[in-house]
């Protein structure tokens, strides 16, 4: 089955791994022109005096074909012969960085600096990539992820690579309110449909519904998550104990749904995780550890939101 | 022989590959702490949104043991994932940078752009790689060579590696006046030897005499050149074209000795280039391709001027 006549234009919010790989799917099912990845840059961090946008280089590498498939994150073919270095000159080394990735950074950094927006510079790598969807960071000014522990605040990265996620979490906060990139909102207006990738709602998708206009614009269209929660479980990452930690909810599908509080028309969930909600929901196969997974759940997705908006 | 007992403090002046070379043979011969390197930095500039400085890099890797040993120039071992990436983002790939090496140009960067002087980040890189001279560069303040052509003014690198130093120089300039950096002038004023390696005296040694106190200083002290003219042609770069270009001589160790203009208490030139110089010469195998030939060359000109000066 072919997604392509379903839907003229699709928006897909996305964190990093979960949401680059459902990415991964719709774009080789959709026709071209049609995906807009909306990404967050929430994580996004200084280091090495370099720009660095984890989910913005997690989607970008997925979609051009070039990510590592087990990490989920930077390249396939990869060395890291200057963070090897760098710990020699006794440098920070906490963040993996590999030295084709390098150049990522070391080319947004350049144009950032000389006044190109996020956005653009981000167009001009995935075009140099050959990413076929059209990739937007959910803003070009800055806003920063906080993490409030028992023991002060932390960014996100001291927090999650860093501190390795360890420490429990009372609240998440967005440090800068910048506008949405050009380009999101017209995307959203356009769409005839919105997935939430299955990426952490905390601090992978709440970055990007907190942007102003975002959340209105979501509320007239029909939206679909697809459940970052597995068995209780969290696919990747801490999600499994932020739920519990900021809500009081055991880590459910249900505890995404309410977290999203009314946004959503349905949501697609992993087999046997289809009981206790109250929207529509599709069981499926939500694990994408090939190209190939990704694309049979586009393609399910897909369908479950065309029966669902038709 | 031993070059300990001769000097008590040496300071040897340098560009990058030539000058590097013998500073690695001086370094093997003298005892711990008698040698300082004053290295020009000219030809640093910013590349990738780096502070790139060539010679201060060669003249640290060599003495490290780390230099690629036919380049002269970068390491050993090394790769070029990052240069590799860059050139499929469309980015600047005129100068080549390998990965190991970004790190270098990263740690560099970042340390000044925190208010490290560029002396302070020279010594704790040298530290880190386990160099025992002392490298200072020739000033922590910006000094850019600049190219006068028949074309146009060019900073050194654009006419040196982009332009692969193809046009005729009309003249030289340095723009910035900065002082010496810190232990430069003491340096030179405890040295009982000062060394002028084997360096392109208008690019690579210039700079460097004409920090301000830096002269002055030299005339004070018994100072002795390799000649880096050998058999009328210059073992690597540029010079021997320079030379006409710039004094209307042809290239040769006369022409070096005369724009130093008096500066010389003697001179090394290779074997068979002892004739036509009015000051003592010594000829010896200059070429530097081994460890064991700079060692070999080091020992002779202390030697030499031992004789000159006792």
């Amino acid at each position: 089955m072919s997604g392509g006549p379903l839907f003229g234009a699709v928006v897909a919010l996305s964190g990093g791994v979960g949401g680059a790989r459902l990415l991964r799917g719709l774009d080789a099912v959709l026709p071209p022109g049609v995906l807009t990845a909306v990404v967050n840059t929430g994580d996004d961090f200084e280091y090495w005096g370099l720009h660095i946008a984890p989910d913005l280089d997690t989607v970008m590498y997925t979609l051009a074909g070039l990510c590592h498939e087990e990490r989920g994150w930077g390249l396939a073919e990869e060395s890291f012969s200057a963070l090897e270095m760098t710990r020699r000159y006794g440098g920070e080394a906490w963040f993996q960085i590999g030295d084709r990735d390098l150049a990522t950074h070391l080319v947004r950094t350049r144009a950032l600096a000389g006044g190109e927006p996020l956005s653009a510079v981000t167009a001009r790598l995935c075009s140099a990539l050959g990413v076929q969807a059209r990739v937007l960071p959910m803003a070009d000014g800055a806003c920063r992820t906080l993490i409030d522990t028992a023991g002060g605040t932390l960014s996100f990265q001291d927090w999650f690579v860093a501190g390795r996620a360890e420490t429990a979490v009372k609240g998440v906060r967005f440090a800068g309110n910048p506008a949405p990139a050009p380009g999101v909102l017209e995307a959203l207006e356009n769409a005839e449909l919105v997935l939430i990738g299955p990426s952490n709602p905390y601090v992978s998708i709440d970055p990007i519904l907190t942007r102003p206009g975002v959340r209105a614009a979501l509320e007239r269209k029909p939206v679909i998550a697809v459940s970052p929660i597995v068995g209780g479980r969290a696919v990747k990452g801490p999600l499994a104990r932020m739920i519990p930690e900021l809500s009081g909810r055991p880590p459910s599908p249900d505890a995404v749904v309410r977290h999203y509080s009314g946004l959503l028309r349905g949501i697609v969930v992993e087999h046997g995780d289809e009981a206790g909600l109250d929207l529509p929901v599709l069981g499926a196969s939500t694990l994408m550890s090939s190209r190939a997974d990704s694309i049979e759940l586009a393609t399910q997705v897909l369908s479950f939101a065309a029966r669902l908006t038709r």
